[in-house]
């Protein structure tokens, strides 16, 4: 179902490092896959001085070698965004930077707030603005106001903000992986229902905090452990502080992440997301098996979970659906007159390969439809004698209010229609997808925020119902 | 002195008019001599929806056909500025925009406020965090806190922003011409001190505001009258609401807007600009005349002046300094090594014109006095017999903290050396100043701000000293 | 060994199309893969008018809405190249356009010429320029000369250069797909050793023709047959007409074209791509045998091959290793001093998967050696307890003098070590190379070219020795 | 008549400097005004190898430090021009690169053949193939082909091309100013009718040659004198070395470089431009004087002329017409619909100036006549009871076919209506031209090319009439 869903973001952050700048932009690069839209990068020196860069783009579009060089010090927190509808535009482009006399500070944030309308009129009733559009920013006020509300009573004097933070923290409720960045300090933080994932590692004398492992093994650095839910991490120059906002917490990881979102060299929670998938897709074939030529996936995702699926059932793992690399926003999408004339970008089948076989395909999820459908034709049209669908997660039916730039209920196939109906308008010979149970097996895991699936939403959801 | 000041901004509205954003890049570019390193625009359409373009570099560098077209609406605020040494970076880069659920509204300046540090404490006591270092983001904070304060006691509901504007304008000391900009009403003030320009025009059944009349006349609008010091101006569908947020008013308007900001075309309270500086040059010739061959302006905000002064003095004007056209932050300055080769990117002399004549050069100020020694130095070489300094203006001799972007009493010159000194420095046979009499007959004014000149600074200075 | 050898181009050609430059940009946009540096179209209207828009850079970054717009006509010639070490600049990029009054021609070439040297000095000594410094604008000058010769005077009125064309073609020895785009047709044209693809496919009532299949694939067109050695084409409003400028003709395609350097879902010569490297790597596995835990493939050209000797061997197929994806022009290089802290951008490995483990990894070819060395240092850090290297073509010892941009003798590892010295140098447990016979029998084929490999130029070479 | 013709092209070189490129960069800066379309560099180093920087735009977008800084050596020679209406695109950007085994070169021109389609079709069928559709490139391949016609027989060791350009340039009717730069020498010739400008100067030990010698004074360079009419210069090692290809020369120095191009403070063949302009306004004022309050010059090339007129009539001279400093291709120019709205964006009257006031305003020349007609109205709008216009030069009426982007006859309107017609048309009180003869008197020459005015072209025609 590639480029149907859209994770949010992902976030880095490096702490007493060399170069630190660069190392952000590497960093960034390999979470390019979590936000193709935007990307930023603040550095903080050892004055307190903070230099900020960001753009609209891919992360090798908004960063050169000179806007790279501006930014000193040897920390810095990143981030790269998909633009979600309604906010689009600089404003809303993270890292944000704030200027306060007790101290600067910028902050970043992946995951999406539930109850953000009602803690933005409680601000905007104290007099607050707003300078973007995006609930990120709601955090630094909400830290400034507990501040003045005097929820510093218990206050640190090696941690000056824990106390207002984790005040703040309390007051929200949602999916967050936030990491903000003082003169003196980095704070990293999960909600307590662990919902998006935030891994800690280590680079010589310093440290790494990042959405995704894979940024880790890019730069070189050492992974330590997960940020905790409900955990608020401390880094300063004499090493690591870790507290808890809240004595809540659980692990409901989003299914996603192991589904779709991560690069399959990442680890989320001590379980390769490569190793889930292929297990998803061994399970898969024990679920729904079916006699063919060949198993294809879907590239890129989907890859995995067909060699799983190849492997358990025997039949051959072949090549027969090619994507075509085209990224960023510079590229001249097809017209539609150019579409009705078979100008394919995304996907096309491999006809030498797909001619006269039984093909079972393999895709990661069905959400809109759309692109099962042109699947189907695509490999019917090369000779593919029949085409069964296997799906390696449950029918999408419900919204994400967590991070996820997800459909309305309308636009989710799934919740309107039945798995046989959903087979009857893709085209398929056979459809049928990963359990319920499935998920958590694929990864030994106990706990997952299956709510996408399921409709069992972890948290209260306020007014996005 | 040409370069060695720089006026601080721009300003430039529109409301209900067709084509508002482009309408909003001629005036821009109108005034670009006003401010080089950034130009923004920010429209708002019928249904309230804030769109807004900016950038670094000239009003041509930041805008094109694509970005100016995302700007819908009929209505219009938009700036161009010059980056002062502590403000860089796209966050200062005006419009600014806020997003608050009583109603989005977007705030430009020009001018410099003197009480910004004690503003600055005060609100980020009450937990106000600033997302720029610029001075004029205080006001858009002002505003909601008079609103939470309850200075909306006097609300009125044709202007519902009218008496919490007004209350916050109050607390600003200092100059300053500000637009605001809200889904119902543009919001046009000036200093109580009439030290920054704000004229308003007509076009069509639109309105006008701008810095400079010369923007009003490229867009085809006609001048009303200027906006008042002191006065609070909010244009609606309905028309024009004039208001008073104080009883004090003066009309100290900068002296150096006349000498040396403005563009000549342009009449800054009822005086035409190039009027002005011709009178300056007639005037001092009567206070300095001597004899010589020809007259000669440091192009280009001294040809005015000079032509007054060879008119007067009957002695013939020749065009023997010549500044080359190169602008923008793309041009690549020569090295040091390349200027001590002799390469003279902004001012040469006509060797043809000056050689074997004694010259009158006329300048609009001196500032640290590097760039009259090298005018002498350019004019001898040339084959200058004698070169006589007239300046159409008094010494330069104290710092503006009023949105000039001056040096500090060390780097004025004329703060440390007497004029004789001053023309044994330069290397001029002779060097005299427009008295400050001149300044104001030049105008027939009788209240101008001449701090820079004579130390009268007409606000209380509080940390600035 | 992913980077260490470049394709030099690959050319698209469309007559009588609908948006034919549009056409042109998905078509070099999925020939991107063999020329990463520039890009050009060319295209021709029905009044003869020639548009052209070439640039440095990825398809996406030499092209825009604008200046694609620009391009008119039904009829159009493009390249994408790799900027090969003598030869940069935008003078090199293709196609070029030639202005005469016969009538104006543009030509774009993949391939190397062996006898460039004498052609050129020949030309030259009758009076020629040469404005790049491009084998391929030989033709065009060659083609000019033969018809000042008298090689017209077979003139066929309906084809009025294909006889002065097969003339200039006979002079030229050497690797060859040319396109030719003159106002009333296009000409196509393969060299007679058949070693570099063009291939023929129909698009409603017009034509494409390209270096690979897959580009067609994406615009929608039919494949229908591949260019001959020795033949050309001449397409024009009529339809196809087809001429033989040799009599002498071989099929000794570029191996490496199959092994490394063709997109996967490319059929070249009736041999899908992906298909031909699974055969390898099942030959592999029996020509070299191991017992391990699992096989990791070299991504990307290397999935195929790893799959091929997982499926042959029965040892699970893993994503053992990960390519990150930054390519163009503006990614920032990581330094010297990066690479030692561990920065590693272009592959890593997963330690999940790979810990403990007996690893087999399948690379398609070993040029310079220092990849291989790096791979088997990224496996031993991640846990690999044993490393079995296995290759899916014969050892690369002798340079390409066709258009491929390898190394000298020196630099070809395999040039100067045997293959145990070569395990030894790269610190694997165990080395084995496909043999030659194994290159035919992949795709059953009876001709190759496997100079690269054996020695055995299929043409002369002149002065590259 | 700002902007209604155009020069087409400023040249520049130098021979044995320090940072020749950046030296050709601040020289192209200086020439600016000569060409705003494209800009070009090329310099070769100590070994022969050349390399250059080329593209469409002012100087200022097509160079940047990283593209300055790959241009190697002492050698230089650049190039600006305006696009002339059938060659645009970037392969007709000078300078010119050829390459040849004997050595490479490069050229670049001002002016304009009028035998160029003659040379071109002798060219084409010897074989030869044009990469531009300019008229520069065909003196390149004569000199090739004069090389292998034998032309070398007289061949000088020491300046090893003299022969052959020479016989070259014999073949060239028309206006041209021509550099040509190889490993060893410079060549700098002007054609021998003496219509276009080329100056020599001296810079340390090094040499410097350009169309106007505001060029040099920019780089601080000597004057040392104008190359003359039918000249070669070649610039080498040893110094300079003087010869003439041609017994016949004149100067019939084109009149519209003194009354339009040229910058005011270059002297070309030893006249001063603001000079001679201001003489021609103080004749102008004798030829046709009129009664009225103030005298206006349309800027910028007009002022000089105004400043005569006034000084001479004793009738002051005021600044009531501005022109807007827009320049380069990125400006957006306002559609129809706004310029009906009233936006001006080239020139505005100064109402307070103007109003009530008897206007005479004085233009360099009147070519369409849309411009004059603007103008009036401007005047008048802003309040001007008498609008007398006076053009300091005659009737505009027949094209030029010298490197002037002129219109046809069809578009001359002084070919079409005599003066009081062409009054009545502009709306003007009164209108007068300067003579022919005050043409001639004003720079105190005796001979000048006044083909433009009178329909005396100094060379054959060929094809052009």
């Amino acid at each position: 179902m590639t480029g149907e869903l859209h994770e949010e973001c992902g976030v880095f952050g490096v702490w007493n490092v060399d170069n630190a700048a660069n190392l952000a932009y590497y960093g960034l690069h390999a979470l390019q896959h979590r936000g193709q839209e935007a990307a930023g990068i603040v550095c903080v020196d050892s004055d307190g001085t903070f230099t900020r860069t960001k753009g609209e783009g891919l992360v090798t579009e908004v960063f050169n070698q000179k806007n790279l060089s501006i930014l000193n010090g040897r920390n810095s927190i990143a981030h790269v965004r998909y633009a979600t509808a309604g906010g689009g535009g600089l404003d809303n482009v993270q890292p944000f930077l704030f200027h306060h006399h007790e101290g600067n500070f910028a902050l970043c944030h992946n995951g999406n707030l539930v109850n953000s309308t009602a803690l933005k009129r409680y601000l905007e009733n104290r007099g607050t603005l707003f300078q973007s559009t995006s609930d990120s920013e709601l955090l630094a006020h909400l830290i400034k106001v507990s501040h003045h509300r005097g929820d510093h009573r218990n206050f640190n004097e090696k941690y000056p903000m824990l106390a207002t933070i984790s005040s703040a923290l309390n007051m929200l409720e949602g999916a967050f992986a936030f990491l903000v960045l003082t003169a003196d300090a980095m704070y990293c933080m999960r909600d307590k229902y662990g919902l998006r994932p935030l891994s800690l590692g280590k680079l010589n004398d310093g440290w790494v905090v990042c959405s995704e492992t894979c940024a880790m093994d890019t730069i070189g650095a050492e992974f330590v452990r997960d940020i905790e839910p409900g955990e608020v991490i401390v880094i300063n120059n004499d090493g690591i502080y870790s507290s808890r906002y809240s004595g809540f917490h659980h692990h409901y990881m989003c299914a996603m992440e192991y589904v779709y979102f991560a690069r399959p060299d990442s680890d989320i929670e001590d379980i390769n997301v490569h190793a889930y998938r292929k297990q998803s897709g061994r399970i898969l074939y024990h679920e729904a098996p079916v006699e063919a030529d060949i198993v294809v996936g879907v590239p890129d995702s989907s890859l995995s979970a067909a060699m799983g699926y190849s492997e358990e059932s025997g039949i051959p793992y072949e090549m027969g659906l090619i994507k075509n690399k085209y990224i960023g926003r510079t590229f001249i999408q097809p017209t539609q007159e150019l579409r009705e004339q078979g100008v394919r970008m995304k996907l096309s089948a491999v006809r030498t390969i797909v001619k006269g076989k039984r093909v079972i395909v393999i895709d990661d999820s069905i959400v809109r439809g759309t692109t099962s459908r042109r699947i189907v034709n695509l490999l019917r049209e090369a000779g593919a004698t029949e085409v069964h669908m296997r799906i390696a997660s449950p029918p999408y039916a419900h919204p994400c209010y967590y991070g996820v730039d997800t459909a309305t209920y309308e636009e989710l196939i799934s919740s309107r229609l039945s798995v046989e109906e959903l087979r009857q308008k893709i085209g398929a010979d056979s459809l049928h997808f990963l359990s319920i149970e499935g998920l958590y097996k694929s990864g030994n895991r106990c706990e997952l925020c299956t709510a996408c699936f399921s409709g069992n939403y972890p948290t209260s959801l306020y007014d996005n119902k």
